[in-house]
Formats: structure tokens, C-alpha cells, sequence
């Protein structure tokens, strides 16, 4: 919470600084924050103030803005980078790491990013285009090329010389082997090097048995080998195993958020890519399509109500308690259903087991509907003076629990063996058929004992 | 996914030995394995099969066992552990990481564990005891307490022997400098080292201001900081400022992940420590609580309904499109809700930028509803041949679904402001007003123009 607490001194001194126009201070200010607090600062900003903040400190001091930028993220940093002009823009991107400035560029209006590739250094710009044309999420997309590499015939002494003399390079703490055609072959760590004596070769001391990532690699799978092997950096390799660039843990932490949210999002239908600010008119465009889908469901649901209408005439009290039916299985499966997208994600769930997570899911399925079918039976029967509403209340809601347990297992394991993203489309099917049991069931069987049921209200 | 196959081949192979009973080959195949690999082999395998390979594992080789019990995590590798004699795994627990070890230990049954503390040797079983004093989910409940300080009198060619000399201790890659007393003072990489000539003060050459964590901190904050300013570590301090531990980044990849579980949890309804195989009994009892509070709040939009039971009386069509309208109001509000709760955890949304959430939320929330309600108005018509009915039924869903979007940006608000975590318990709120405003909306609206509707059924 510190952290917090500065940054919202930070962001009171910059407002006030802007308000009363004492730009020098406010630079000053700016020049003085770890370019992640900036970011920070420029979140929280409204969007006038961000825009002159950023104004500003670009034109004073790029570089940093640049590196707040990063630090940003794509998304909301091209926005601002746009109202720049092209040739300082191009200036600029060649001095943060290329990975950052193909993010960057690659989210700038189609013009202005080509003609910042334009006019930047031949250089740069292949560096930058080669990036940007690995599919997007995969390992190629996200990786640093700037990778420091040393010749496997390399003594230890040569091997620190050429640390030394290296220009800044991403993180060096391990240090990958090559071959003379480029082929990675080993890893040694910076410490190991401390440990013998200069004249040992590296290939003797190096470790060939090492984890990389193929730049065809799917972004989540990277994150996931660096996390299980606790890695701080993975190697990137092409086709023929030559050693193309490195993914830092820091990259790989913004993946992981990245991913996390994603699931967040697609289970309640958000597109992973909204953000809290994203603008109303593009939110509308991308949540419609989704509550569109739900409308579609709901009067498939309808149309099950429909078919009793016969029964709700004869006795509209079903009309009250029918929606209780059909919203506990919906929260019953959405627990369900969680739990399992996300034991999918973490790779706890695979074919193998799934067996057991459906017995699992039904027994707490049904003890879950024994429980609350016979408190919610007895509330009925308390309040309305009729058991067999309560008995058919409560029945319903035990066979409607226990289809929202199976189905909260069966059907995201069914999307992911169809390859689609089980946390997409499971939370639309499954609370259509919780939905329609729902109130199949309970309508149904009040249907069957219509005329043991009180007709009150 | 070449992981994924990998380790599925191994899974074959294990089964097939432990089947025919080739313990021998089947401890050379374990021994082969990385410690991550062997844990998700034991995620993968059945009950039984799992118990009894890590049983050979652990006879054979049991600080390879423990080591993939610290990847397996502490919740899943404790019920392995608990099996075996307290010698063993008192023996044992001091080849691991502090950290892993007291996670474990903290997770054996209360009896095994007192028993393993007290075989373990005093000095090791005391700093298990000081990380186990700290509360739950804080710096210094997850700090490796073995961390490398350098004292700040020192030179860099005394660092680099004291490195040389040094045990195995957690990754060195930047080395903290402390004063006589043992306060925290710098940070030098390992790589700067190497760049000056061995004479060089430490003190002259170390970045005095560095970022470290409090051991009250709480993890997710760590998380944050780490994540923040791309460190690959962060120093822990007690409250006099002085070195106490350390956090690596790939603990606080384990913690992003955990605090993501729990937010995604959260917002279902599930506990933050469930998991996919959490026994059925222990996953009722926590689920339990959850539906409890949901069918008590569906009584209560169950009682609106009832206040309106003479209009469905008379118009027994109205049970019919009654549910769509809350269920609509339920999901747009699900999508705010997610998206605000994650803004909140990633920083994005704070008290400054929540009204301008709020003005987008409410624009979206009626755009949504003007599109979505005419649509099901139109249907309605079309379907039932009455425009009035249409036009109750477009209303209330505009109306419903601008209480759903302001209601999910308030809530969690709300509750954040209260010191409550609004993934916790926001989604219950709202779904509750969704449904007592869609059905009071709907029903309330048709009570009013109950005399142009047209009784169909």
C-alpha cells in the first residue's frame, strides 16, 4: 500500500504543477519516478491531463516517456503515442528493447506505424518487422532478439571479457552457447563462470541439456514451461534450433495477468482485450454479440415456460418459485464450472482424470440439491401451506443441481477436446440448460401433480 | 504442448512398471525426471497409483521426492508427505528451500507436524518456526530466509571470493549490502562486478536505492512490486530495515497465479483454496455457504414476483417472458462486474477514475439495453402478436440493465472502500438486484398497462 500512498502524492503534485502551468517543476517531478510509476500515474490521470503529462514529458525527456510507455502497455500506450509526430516516434523506438517498440508500433494507426518503420534505421526497422510478422501470442511475437550468446569455443576467460565489452543487453544472468552456425547448444550461469579458473572452456562447464522455446510456441505454453521450471529467462530458437531471441520472466509475468484475465473475462463473456476504460462505443460492440447469444438462450428458456402455460394459469404461484429453481442451478453450475476451466488452465484437469472430477462434481452436486431442495421445500410449504409445492420444489431443484454439475464438467472438457476455449463458451451453454431444466423440471412435475397442488395466491 | 506429450509418455511408462510390479526401472525413470515433471505426473496419476510411486520415490530417492512435492505445492504435496515416518520427513524437510519446507510442514496433520519439527535439527527447526509465526499470505510467510548479504565495507575482489566460497544459496543474481548492523543499504548486480577492477569499495558502486518488502507485506502487494518494476527478486525487511530474507520471482509467479484463482473463484462463488480434486465433502461444505446466501436473495426476488401474482393471474404470459428479463440484467452485470473487479486487482481502476467508469458503464448499460429490448420486444410481438407486451418488455430490460451496469460498478466500489474484497462478494449483490429490479420492472410495468395487454396463452 506504500507504493500506492506515493503515487497518489505523485499524482497530486503533477494535477496541481498542470493546473497552476509550472511545467519546468512538473518535468522535473516526472524525471524524478521509476518509468512503472509513471505508468502508474498516467492510468490514473483523466484523459486531457494524460495526454498534456505525456505531451510534455515526451518532448522533454523521450526516452523516459518512451520507457513509461512500456511499461503501459500496448494497448493504452499507442493511444497516446499517436498524436506525436512520426519522425520522433521512429527517434525514439530505437532506443527501448525491439520487442517493446513492435508492440508499440504494431498497435499505432496503420499510416503512422508505416511510417515510423519508414523512418526509422533499415536496421531497426527489419529487426521490428521480422518480429511483427510472427502470428501474434506465439514465443517469435514477444521475445527480445537482442540475445547475448557466446561461441561454445570460448574459453571462461574469453567468455567474461566479452561480458564486459557487451553493450547492454536484456538481462544477462544466463548465458546462452552457441555453435559457429548459430545453433544453441548450451547455458551457463553467470555464477558458474565465477567458479573456475579463466582458461576452462565453456563447453566443459556448460549445461547442454537445456529448455527452449520454438518462436511458433504459443505464448501460454511459454509462460507455463518458465513457470514450472522456474526459469528467469527462456530461450527462443526457429526451425533449425539456431538461437533467435530470449523471453525474460518479466514478460512472462505480463502473460501470465494477461491469460488470467482472459479467463476471468471469457467466463463471464467480456472480450480479453476490454479494459476498464476502454471506450463505451467499443465495449458496446464487443459485449452485444455476447448478451445477444444470452437473448437467444433466455427465449429458448422461455419458450420451455411457454409450454406450461397451461399449469401457471391454472396455478400462478408456480410463477413465483420457478425462478429459484432455475437460478440455483445456474449458481451451482457456475461453481462448477470455474472450478474446472480453471483446473483445465492450470493443467490440473487433463483427460486422464476427468472421471473422477465428474464423481466428484455430482455427489457435491447432489448433496448440494438435497440440502437446499429440502430448506427451499420447506420454506415453500412454511409460507404457502402446501407440501406438495415444497416436495416439488425441492425435487426439481435436486435434479436441476445435479444437471448443473455435470454438465459444469462435461461440457468445457467437450470444448476443449473440439479445440475451443472452454472458458469461452461453457457459462452460455450451461446456464441454457440449467435454464431450461430448470424449469422443465419443476413446471413439468407440477404439471404431473397439478391436482394435488393448492391453487392459492 | 511437447511438454504435455513428453509427460504423458512418462505417465504410460509409469503406470505400465507399476503394474507389472519393475520397481527398479520404474525409480530410473522417476530419477530421470525434473522435480516439475514428476509433479504434474502425480497430478495426473490416480489416487492409488500416485501414493504408491511417491512411496518408492521417497524410499529411493527422497530429496528428488521432496523436491517434486515443493512443486506440487503444499495443499496437494502434504497428503503425500503425511504417510511416511516424521524421521523421514524430518530428515528430509532440511535438504529443501526453508520456505518450501515450512509450506509443507504447515500443511501436515497438527500432530505429524509438531512431531517433524521436533526430529528436525534446532537450528533448522527454528527458522521453520520463525517463517511459520508470520501471518499467512505475507512477505515473510513466502521469503527464503537463507539470502546472500554482502557487507558494505567490503570490496568487489573480497564479493566475488565470498561468492566463490558461498553454499548453495537462493539464486544469486543480485547481491544486497548491509551495514555492521545488518540494515539493508544497497544492491549491486552480479554482472557490475565483473565491470571494475577488484580494488572498487562495494559501497561506491551499489544502487542505494533499491525496492524492498516489509515481512507484513502483503503478498499481493509484493506481487505487484515485483511485477511493477520487473525485479527478479526483492529483498524482505523486518521493522528496523534489517535483511531478513528474500523473494524470488518465481514465488511470486506462483502467488500471481494463486491471487488470479481466487479472483476467478471469487466472483463464482468458490473458495480461493478449492481445487479440481478437493475431496466432494470438503468442496460441499465450502460451496455450501455460498448457495445458502443465493437462495435466500432468490426467496427474496421469489417474494417480488409474488407481490404481483394477481397480474399473472390475469395474464399468465407474463411468466413466460418474466425471466428473460432478469437474466439479461444478470449478465450484462456480470460483465461490468468482471470488469471492474479486475481493474480494481490489477491497479487500473482506482477512487480518482471510478466516475469516469461509472458514466461508461451506465452509456454501455443503456446501449445495450435500447438494442437488446427492442430486439426481444420485437420478438415478443412477433411471437405473441401484442405490441404492448413488446413494449413492457423493451422497457423493463433498458430499465434493468442500467441498474445492472451502475449497480456493477457501485458494488465493488463499494465493498473495496469498505476494506471488503469486492471480488468476494459483490456478484450475490447483484445478482440479487438484478433480478428484484428485472422482475419489479417487468411485472410492475405490466400491473400499470394491464388493461391494453392482450390475455393470450
Amino acid at each position: 500500500m506504500a507504493a500506492q500512498r506515493r503515487i497518489d502524492l505523485v499524482l497530486d503534485s503533477v494535477k496541481r504543477l498542470l493546473r497552476i502551468g509550472a511545467t519546468a517543476n512538473l518535468v522535473n517531478l516526472l524525471q524524478k519516478q521509476h518509468p512503472a510509476d509513471l505508468a502508474q500515474v498516467f492510468t490514473e490521470l483523466p484523459d486531457k491531463e494524460r495526454e498534456a503529462v505525456f505531451t510534455l514529458l515526451f518532448e522533454r525527456n523521450g526516452r523516459l516517456a518512451m520507457e513509461a510507455l512500456t511499461e503501459l502497455g500496448p494497448e493504452s500506450g499507442a493511444p497516446l503515442l499517436a498524436t506525436r509526430p512520426a519522425e520522433e516516434i521512429a527517434r525514439l523506438a530505437q532506443d527501448i528493447e525491439s520487442d517493446d517498440a513492435a508492440a508499440l508500433i504494431d498497435n499505432l494507426p496503420e499510416d503512422l506505424s508505416a511510417a515510423v518503420l519508414e523512418l526509422m534505421q533499415p536496421k531497426e526497422s527489419k529487426v521490428v518487422e521480422n518480429l511483427l510478422e510472427y502470428d501474434e501470442r506465439t514465443a517469435g511475437r514477444i521475445m527480445n532478439p537482442n540475445v547475448f550468446a557466446l561461441s561454445e569455443d570460448m574459453t571462461v576467460g574469453e567468455a567474461i571479457t566479452e561480458i564486459q565489452t557487451s553493450r547492454d543487453v536484456e538481462m544477462v544472468f544466463y548465458l546462452y552457447v552457441v555453435d559457429e552456425r548459430h545453433h544453441l547448444v548450451g547455458v551457463v550461469s553467470l555464477r558458474r563462470l565465477l567458479l573456475v579458473s579463466p582458461e576452462t572452456p565453456l563447453k566443459r562447464i556448460m549445461t547442454a541439456d537445456l529448455i527452449s522455446a520454438r518462436v511458433d510456441m504459443d505464448q501460454e505454453e511459454v509462460a507455463r514451461q518458465v513457470a514450472a521450471y522456474n526459469l528467469l529467462a527462456i530461450p527462443v530458437v526457429d526451425e533449425e534450433n539456431k538461437l533467435v531471441g530470449i523471453i525474460t520472466v518479466d514478460d512472462v509475468i505480463d502473460v501470465i495477468k494477461d491469460e488470467a484475465t482472459e479467463d476471468i473475462y471469457r467466463l463471464a463473456g467480456v472480450a480479453g482485450d476490454e479494459r476498464v476504460f476502454t471506450p463505451a462505443r467499443e465495449s458496446l460492440r464487443k459485449r452485444l454479440p455476447w448478451l445477444g447469444v444470452n437473448l437467444a438462450t433466455a427465449f429458448l428458456a422461455a419458450s420451455v415456460v411457454g409450454l406450461f402455460t397451461g399449469t401457471i394459469d391454472a396455478l400462478p404461484i408456480l410463477a413465483v418459485f420457478m425462478p429459484i429453481v432455475a437460478g440455483m442451478g445456474g449458481n451451482a453450475a457456475t461453481q462448477t464450472l470455474t472450478v474446472i476451466v480453471r483446473g483445465i488452465a492450470l493443467g490440473e484437469l487433463t483427460w486422464g482424470n476427468s472421471r473422477k472430477a465428474l464423481l466428484k462434481e455430482a455427489v457435491v452436486g447432489i448433496g448440494n440439491g438435497l440440502a437446499l431442495g429440502l430448506v427451499a421445500a420447506l420454506v415453500a410449504w412454511a409460507t404457502r401451506g402446501d407440501p406438495v409445492l415444497g416436495v416439488v420444489l425441492g425435487t426439481a431443484m435436486v435434479i436441476n443441481m445435479f444437471v448443473a454439475a455435470t454438465a459444469g464438467v462435461l461440457v468445457p472438457l467437450g470444448l476443449r477436446a473440439a479445440n475451443i476455449d472452454p472458458a469461452l463458451a461453457s457459462s452460455v451453454f450451461i446456464t441454457t440448460m440449467t435454464d431450461v431444466f430448470g424449469f422443465f423440471s419443476f413446471l413439468g412435475l407440477a404439471t404431473i401433480f397439478a391436482r394435488y397442488l393448492t391453487r392459492t395466491g
